[in-house]
């Protein structure tokens, strides 16, 4: 099925904000096997969406809006959708009442024009939504289908996984199965370079690598006329690729790090602690994303000085003063000093350069040591990024702490010697 | 003048790449004062380009497009330029020549198809490109003007700002000034019905209000002849509508709150150190984003557990057993008892219930409570999101503990009495 993805807010045409809505779209359509042959941005100007749907709607037989479904005067795609497939906007009752929940519960922050997004095309079918108050919908005409969603990213990805995808399936002949491996450890030129035999040779699965902040993922889908078939395809081919890249996949349900470690420290009771210097309570942060966490998570000390660290987590004044807060020593007392003062069964530590500045010859920005404390032996591990991004290089080190407890739960090797200290 | 823009390549139809240079150009035209009305994307197809260009021109003076000038079969949008503009590519002799002079420099990493770029249409003005190999140009016909780059952003980036933007400039009468306010503490709703008298009166300065995760922000935009007109007119409507919105307005220059709080505790060089227990660390996380922070960001400490509450901020088990941790009483314990130990001039605190679980009929999920102790002084504010997604509440309670920390340095009201405790 051949469609049009349509961004609809003058917003975007002035360049504000990045439309991660139109990347995200083109990836799950391309996957779900929907070829996308066009991607429009439009203002919030009536007669210009409407020129914009006859031109896609000529060639494609569907297409996808997203922005101006909200309560504002100048969100105006419903009333032009309408219009163009000939239908009306009706009160629809559901949606009333949804509106009305959200009323109760938010109480005076609710405002009277968040009603007109009750108003919805009379012969749609409608996507209620989780997370914001518009929901989204589809209208059909001469076999053709315009289907609407919300424009903030949180609301749109979130109809979509629910509701859209689900919907999308229903009309595809084949089905697709897919699921995305997420590395850390080898980038994306790399991963490519190693399955280059596997990716030259695909038909289905089909095999694509995507870069994202210091990891990647690899994607590979199978269409075909059984879900069994499909799925069976899918999970060989990933055996496959995981011979190939070794115990540096860490998922392959899409699943962040974090998410991965949080989840095996909740199910096996494991308590954990945490000691942060560079990364300034991101690592924190991170594993306190994790529902639940609360069950093994005991605490946090983020020590910024020098002065927090001796109070903190026992670090020495003439570790400090001879080896400076950069170093090995620095990140194996505060892994100690936590394990001592806590008593959690893991207790990590990162001391670090996050930059843009500070960095010197001996420690340059992007170099930092985790410390890990589990089971009665500590380890340190030094990295360098070679970047100088300071949030580059924070989430850098806060990756590498969960890769590294992760690897400590698994049994897995914490990586080649020379980088290593401790008390193994 | 009004324009669209149009981003050639198959690799962004599938998602695999982010149109950062739809943002870039977006941005630099609504600046220079060119409207703009639509952005396309088009895969290498070109019958597909050629309905784009007909459609743009039908409204628009100029089109920029971006790709799809490279060595490779599937390049072709010169091709279809020229003869949509009624021209013909030529052998450009000044482009033998850079392409020679690049051959020469690469060695054997230059390909002989490299030569298919120094074709270009006859009647153009040519860009030289100082980055890659692919020059840009302008084709003219009937006074509208079609601007092709090429699609790498750094080529097509340095090339905009070396020749096309000073191209764009000599034909323009009028420039664009913009500023944004960020607001936090109403909704987009909310900001809209206070604004909408001037909304709807306006025609220049234009007043766009947009929303953000448990924010939101107005864009106030002028183009006049000249630079000071329109700053003086849109500084004018920013006062008003600062006016009317009063203290919520955090910046009127698009900063995030923590970036804002953060200069401002190290211009005065204000100490400070953060006891968080729903938010894990995120607070800390937030702030160190900040460079420089370590100027002043003393400790902070994330107290997941009653039991690390009580051993690192002295908060009183009586006080947890008959209040619980989610209290007014604990968060101000919390700040104070980290004022004990790290005497930094702020000490904020945070207890609540994230959720998406763990809500009690007096303490729902979205309830939380945040201490702070800044000149002998302890206040704690009681928030109640009425959301249940446990990121929203998170990052909710961060905004609120900076919001507090700059109306505390400015010496505005913390608002409404009743949520209100402390030794004030």
């Amino acid at each position: 099925m051949k469609c049009a993805i349509i961004s609809v807010g003058t917003e975007l045409l002035m360049g504000q904000i990045v439309d991660t809505n139109a990347v995200f779209l083109s990836r799950e359509l391309n996957t779900l096997g929907y070829d996308v042959l066009y991607r429009y941005t439009v203002g919030d100007n009536d007669g210009r969406l409407e020129q914009i749907l006859e031109l896609a709607l000529n060639d494609c037989d569907m297409v996808l809006t997203t922005g101006g479904l909200g309560p504002t005067e100048d969100d105006m795609t419903k009333e032009t959708v309408a219009r163009f497939m000939d239908d009306v906007l009706v009160e629809y009752l559901p949606a009333k009442e949804w509106l009305l929940k959200a009323k109760e519960r938010r109480g005076k922050t609710f405002t009277d024009n968040n009603f007109k997004q009750i108003l919805l095309p009379s012969k749609s079918t409608v996507f209620p939504t989780q997370v914001g108050t518009a929901p989204g919908f589809c209208c059909e005409k001469d076999g053709k289908y315009v289907i609407c969603m919300p424009g903030p990213p949180r609301e749109m990805t979130d109809m979509f996984k629910r509701r859209i995808r689900p919907f999308l399936e229903s009309m595809q002949d084949n089905v697709i199965y897919y699921r995305t491996l997420r590395i850390f450890g080898k980038g994306e030129s790399l991963v490519e370079t190693e399955l280059l035999d596997l990716i030259d040779a695909q038909t289905d699965p089909t095999i694509a690598t995507y870069a994202k902040m210091c990891e990647c993922s690899v994607r590979v889908a199978s269409k075909r006329p059984t879900l069994e078939e499909a799925a069976n395809a899918v999970v060989d081919m990933c055996g496959k690729i995981k011979e190939i890249l070794g115990d540096c996949v860490y998922s392959d349900e899409d699943e962040d790090l974090a998410e991965v470690v949080g989840r095996k420290l909740i199910a096996a009771g494991t308590t954990i602690s945490c000691a942060e210097s560079c990364t300034g309570g991101m690592f924190a942060s991170r594993l306190t994303d994790v529902p639940g966490i609360s069950e093994v998570f005991e605490r946090g000390i983020v020590t910024y000085t020098e002065r927090a660290k001796m109070e903190e987590l026992g670090v020495t004044r003439s570790v400090l003063e001879q080896e400076t807060a950069v170093s090995p020593t620095v990140a194996l007392q505060m892994a100690e000093g936590l394990a001592a003062k806590t008593g959690s069964d893991i207790c990590i530590s990162v001391t670090g350069v996050a930059g843009p500045s500070g960095g010197t010859g001996e420690h340059p920005v992007g170099q930092y040591f985790c410390g890990c404390t589990y089971k009665g032996k500590t380890i340190v591990k030094k990295v360098e990024t070679h970047h100088h991004e300071r949030d580059f290089n924070r989430y850098h080190a806060v990756l590498t702490m969960f890769d590294m407890i992760n690897r400590l739960l698994e049994g897995m090797e914490i990586r080649s010697g020379k980088d290593i200290w401790g008390n193994q």
